[in-house]
């Protein structure tokens, strides 16, 4: 186990009903507020209504920025800090799944930045300074509920990039699983990947002497993997919706499950240089990378992996090796992965080979990718060529 | 899953020699700083004139609190107070374990307080106000370090009470594995069995729909029960060590593990009675009382408790019953706190039947206790005479 700091101030707020607290949990940061929600879901939804109900009634001035992406963009970004600044607002409030609550970091960091926001994500300036932000979700998903990460994409310059800050983590979260219910089930195959994908990157480490969070990692696998197929079969299953979205934070509340581990991200970089160009969902683009990375990665620790076959897909040992029971792990996640109907090649998108020369050269801009196994440009391109 | 609210803003600082960041993580809270601690073990381990040191170096004043008890008593904690108020402490560092911290908080609670302080343990009264605290850890035990509950005992009218709030989250704690080498070998054994303890109390519940807080209780107490025996072989493994430690804190920071489950706490409940009066490790006090407490209540539940033997202690079900399971992992319990050298009965402390009424009858004294099996006078007394 690696030295480590850890420190998570979000307020999580969870339970059926529970986002009718938005009025009085938002009250007390000021009384100009920055309503940031997607499409029209919220709306046909009656969220919309039944979220601005209660801040006008705390008696807050609402301002709104909607239209966010699911890749969020930083012209979005811009838009939202214009708005922000013209109205004085004191709060942002996030609606949404992890898109919204990306973008409304990024709105909130360059709010009283006097740059340009890009340059949080181009490491030219570190955020120094946000405003204050708290989320409604309604997607269990990315964990950016409770973390400090943001990712965003210039669609101009066909780039996807993350930041972060301790100052982005949001003040409170409302994690209303009811609010899951309406959520379509690609995207809720999506967030599940997207959920089982962020423990990967944390759970396949180098890093010896972890055994606590190896197993923190593995509950959650485990219990994504009991809950995605009900979800799907009954989308008002209160008792799956709930333990995916627990599962969703947990998985990714600032590193939690997975401290004094070196943790990996190689793969989550080589998807957003595919999302990057293409605009593909996120999920979908991690369901087709990681079985990948997976096989070419995994001789690098085999018993990591024969561990992970064992313990999450239960697949005993009857005799034999860590490589063949890797493999066969690993054959397991795409088969499930397959099963819930997340999509398992480039060529489901119709992509081809023409971009990824530029997709790999993206991938390694700042040296290698990876801590499992340190990925140079060939390795992604190799991997990118296995995705096909 | 029920709702709930988590919110744990303490800041964590994990990791060997961490502790020698604890003057500038002091510092910026004040000048004026109260040291409280234990016995004499700080300063012959030298472990008194690093910290002082570090005070020192960072311009800090210090005050001191020594002799803070086992089971911390009321009228320590009340000459700390007197000595923060005397010196206008702005700042508590507790240097030790759990009954150093949860004097340290109480000192907090009681400075800004004008009545008694034991009117926070008594129910008559709230805590409004806390001067910030900070802790440097050295036994792996209480997750004192990360929550907000202290417990007292008032050993004039032998009572033993807890309190709590959100105000007494300590600002840091720094968890440096190394300062637990020299913990002793019972206090090892009986910390270890207070981690399982508070474990227990959360996992086992009543309330539905819970996988993920299962497997992460679940993942504690494999991992307390895989390195115990490693720590008190060799007191210097440095990996036992620090996955003790972070299996203590992550076990009670604030009931994170089972948040949306109604915890039990009956068993600290009976072991309070019984420290209260005859002064006894809390450690040693749950491995004697856990143990016939599971006895007495798993048939609420069978299920759970066969679970627990599977998955915790790995009994194979070999066409048993949940009940015998649910029997055979309580005996595992039972046999493998005696393989650690952890107290069986009360009689390996001579104590025996005279205190059993006043004891059951304290106990209950708010109502019955408990929430897997609400136990009332009679439940507590049969519960002691099976601890005899």
């Amino acid at each position: 186990m690696n030295s480590f700091q850890f420190h998570n101030p979000t307020r999580i707020v969870f339970g059926s009903g529970e986002v009718d607290k938005v009025g009085e949990l938002t009250a007390g940061f000021g009384r100009n507020v920055l309503l940031v929600y997607g499409g029209g879901s919220i709306k046909s939804t009656g969220l919309y209504d039944r979220v601005m109900n209660k801040l006008q009634a705390a008696g807050l001035v609402v301002h709104e920025l909607s239209g966010i992406e699911p890749n969020p963009r930083l012209s979005t970004v811009k838009k939202g800090i214009e708005i922000a600044r013209i109205n004085s607002v004191d709060f942002i409030l996030a609606v949404g799944g992890g898109s919204v609550i990306d973008a409304s970091k990024a709105i909130a960091a360059g709010v009283p930045y006097k740059g340009d926001v890009w340059d949080f994500f181009t490491n030219k300036a570190r955020i120094a300074e946000a405003l204050p932000l708290g989320t409604v979700l309604t997607l269990a998903a990315t964990g950016s509920e409770m973390n400090g990460n943001t990712v965003i994409s210039n669609w101009e310059e066909k780039l996807k990039r993350g930041s972060g800050s301790p100052l982005v983590y949001p003040k409170f979260s409302i994690l209303d699983p009811t609010l899951t219910y309406t959520v379509p089930a690609n995207q809720t195959v999506y967030g599940s990947v997207d959920i089982m994908s962020h423990v990967f990157e944390q759970y396949f480490s180098l890093t010896p002497n972890t055994p606590l969070q190896e197993r923190f990692c593995e509950s959650i696998l485990l219990t994504v993997i009991e809950n995605v197929e009900a979800a799907l079969a009954d989308p008002e299953n209160a008792a799956a919706r709930a333990n995916l979205m627990w599962c969703g934070t947990m998985a990714l509340n600032g590193g939690q499950i997975s401290l004094g581990m070196a943790n990996d991200w190689a793969s989550h970089g080589i998807e957003h240089e595919i999302s990057a160009i293409y605009d593909i969902p996120h999920g979908a683009g991690l369901a087709i990378v990681f079985p990948n990375w997976m096989r070419y990665v995994y001789r690098e620790r085999p018993d990591r992996f024969a561990q992970f076959a064992e313990r999450v897909w239960q697949i005993p040992r009857n005799g034999r090796s860590d490589e063949e029971l890797a493999e066969a792990g690993i054959a397991a996640t795409r088969a499930f992965f397959s099963r819930i109907g997340a999509p398992a090649s480039l060529a489901d998108y119709d992509i081809k080979d023409d971009q990824l020369d530029r997709m790999a050269s993206e991938a390694v801009r700042y040296g290698t990718i990876g801590s499992f196994k340190k990925l140079g440009e060939e390795d992604v391109r190799a991997i990118l060529e296995a995705c096909l």
